[in-house]
């Protein structure tokens, strides 16, 4: 008789690992069951703020593959269907219809997934939960606030939080002709970033015609008589809201999983080992925004939600569970983002996470151009590592420019993932020609600057 | 008394080399005189296609720094200035003034620099020496060329070679009007490629309106009754030409170091050790395009003229010849190209040069985009990946797209120099957000093939 794998959420993580489990094992020796809650599965979340802002066609752009096409692979994926309750004695899950009354039923495993994901931080605010009020983390959240885009009136959107999902709907509703307020609780615009490359977003987003408001600790959602959003206030000020949008981050959907007594860290994440096994669980795996993963410099399990992380679980777990063999070896916390043509990356570590894990380092900043100064388009870039002192290893990097800036953080990131230090780094023999780069380019400049630095800072 | 360095060669290692000198030492520590046999001291060499194509002024904006900047900061740089001997044995060197007669002096020295660069390869065939046959190397060479551009009438340019050179002048001459047939020995364009890679390059070519003939030997440049080139003969056509453009590679320039006795490579290139000095002499050091660099793939040493090395090596130079100290490791065989939007891009070792060095490899091509499927811009990429029987090290790499295809190639640079497995590089945490890149980028799509084809021929 075929065992049973179950996986719990339909997206990235969870619908790889039922592809790469099926590619590995056939219907009659693994039978696959997945659940997902929403009206879509295996879809491209990242796109949402560009399918708000109206640079690409949704949903159905943004989905990867259809529950038919799931379904055509042998694969018995129900939609609509949300867990209510993981019974890890009987191994067994509750399933509740969301379509048909709410009927609930037990399903038995042999070996679990779970792929719940995340949720938009949604702090207990009076009027947080006004219905034009949004957060942006599944396809069914950018299905709502297309609606309420639609249908509300106005030309006001208040965007709370300056993160990339912040900063990217801020440009996605600017470019729907909305007049944007950022609210950012910190100093800065991209908390992502050290306070100083963070200004750089700052400076530019003002040109861009958005305003953010730095230190602004929102106090409460005012509505209006038919309860709507129509204002956002600081412990300042008021700022009129057609729209609001939250920008304030994600947390781990674990409830499930804490109520099951399975293993969370910090952030409340599950906890995994290297096959992304659930510790202490020979037959639970999880894996994308819910777990925490091993940020391989600071030597911390982190949790960072990121599609290009789950997809990964997924094959990972999918392997595993078919028979194969397969691991993650951990982050090194690359992330890049785009606010109009500003882009912003970094990998590593910021300087507040190197100190709170003890490590000394130095830091080098430096301007430069993504093309030879003379070629038409080189526009500036800013990069800036942190090395650390005595043994010069890079600890991270932070790049702010224009076009050709961002995905210059991948030299730095598979640098930390090959734990080079800063001096190593100026010997790189990157990719030179006038159109693509100064004859150094600016990573390898900034690599001689912290090389410096830590020569200077001595032992 | 000050020591005297003397530097031949006044372009990117050797005014690199004398900068970095001066940085560490005083001039009443050490004397610095370089000669340069052109007009132009510091330029980009590289810049010198984009200069004819018109979309950058030069020569002036080619100049990093101008000779009376480099005089001001106490270099005494002699232009227009030949060395015509070595003499070791007493430690000087001859030069000829070429703008005063041919006076000839001799100038001791204590520590010297050879950085006398390359020249274009010139075919010994019948009027291969007319005045509009141009080899593109220095900035002489260019101001040469858009002389003959000023003033030769006509429309119709070939461009002998299919390398960088040879495709970026057939874009340059494009640009300015000129119908271009490229002339390629090879069976494909860009033999820096593997054939399958420059396959797609012949096609784009094609689809620019650049004529390209494969398979072509030249065996005349035909010249009209003044002696000027009026067309280029192969083996079987004849194509009209009002100029021609030598785009066959460049050879080191090494002539008085083969008189002095010095120490070459296979391909006539200076042989140096790890801190840039020429092999078993104590005071000479060499760089830039006359040397041969360890290729850290291979283990063997290669020419490649390229000015991003020369920078390094003038720096390691400066930097040893003032008393500190500073290594050049190596290359990896990075080199990246643009013919109109097609981005071309290769890392170590391609398959006919691993066979060469008794590799055994597996390789793997995929078809992706540069950005996420769905978003506006994404545009078809090709890479592909050589990797190491049994041990699944990377060996080499090769990308040929659009734009943000290029530089994607130094995430396999520098796992080339970590000396990475394809199936480490699978795990790479590179940066993702829909504008940059799908979910999974096309290196780690080609590494995660590349593992399987590991796998697959076994042991």
């Amino acid at each position: 008789m075929a065992e049973r794998l179950v996986i719990i959420g339909g997206d990235a993580a969870g619908m790889s690992a039922a592809s790469q489990a099926r590619r590995l094992k056939k219907p009659d020796e693994l039978e696959i069951v997945a659940f997902e809650r929403g009206r879509y599965a295996s879809y491209s979340a990242c796109g949402i703020p560009y399918w708000t802002g109206g640079a690409v066609d949704g949903p159905d752009e943004l989905i990867a593959r259809t529950p038919e096409e799931h379904r055509s692979r042998g694969i018995d994926l129900r939609m609509r269907t949300e867990i209510t309750e993981l019974d890890l004695d009987r191994g067994r899950v509750r399933a509740r219809d969301l379509d048909n009354g709410g009927t609930e039923s037990w399903t038995g495993f042999d070996k679990l997934v779970l792929a719940t994901g995340a949720v938009p931080v949604r702090p207990g605010l009076p009027g947080i939960d006004a219905p034009n009020v949004h957060g942006v983390q599944t396809l069914d959240d950018g299905q709502a606030l297309l609606e309420t885009l639609k249908e509300a009136g106005g030309d006001r959107a208040v965007v709370v939080g300056a993160g990339y999902i912040g900063v990217e709907m801020a440009e996605a509703l600017v470019r729907r002709g909305y007049r944007v307020t950022v609210l950012e609780r910190g100093e800065q615009p991209m908390s992502t970033l050290d306070p100083d490359m963070g200004e750089l977003v700052y400076e530019a987003m003002c040109g861009l015609g958005i305003e953010t408001v730095r230190g602004a600790t929102v106090t409460e959602v005012r509505t209006d008589e038919r309860g709507r959003a129509r204002a956002v206030a600081t412990e300042d000020a008021e700022y009129p809201a057609d729209v609001v949008v939250l920008g304030m981050g994600v947390r781990p959907q674990t409830a499930l999983a804490r109520a099951a007594g399975l293993p969370l860290g910090e952030s409340g994440g599950l906890l995994t080992d290297l096959s992304m096994r659930v510790r202490g669980q020979e037959h639970i795996w999880a894996g994308g925004d819910c777990v925490e993963v091993l940020d391989l410099v600071s030597g911390r399990t982190r949790h960072i939600a990121l599609g290009t992380h789950a997809n990964k679980h997924g094959q990972v777990i999918g392997a595993n569970v078919g028979g194969g063999y397969a691991t993650f070896p951990g982050v090194v916390g690359t992330a890049v983002s785009k606010v109009c043509d500003l882009e912003i990356a970094r990998t590593g570590l910021l300087e507040a996470q190197a100190k709170a894990v003890g490590l000394k380092f130095v830091t080098a900043t430096v301007e430069s151009t993504s093309r030879a100064g003379y070629f038409p388009g080189a526009r500036p870039m800013h990069v800036k590592l942190l090395a650390e002192r005595r043994t010069g290893r890079l600890l991270g990097a932070q790049i702010v420019g224009r076009e050709g800036a961002g995905k210059r953080v991948d030299v730095a990131a598979v640098a930390l993932t090959a734990r080079m230090t800063v001096e190593e780094m100026t010997a790189l023999d990157l990719g030179y020609a006038p159109p693509f780069s100064p004859v150094w380019d600016p990573v390898l400049v900034a690599a001689r600057k912290a090389t410096a630095a830590v020569r200077a800072a001595g032992a």
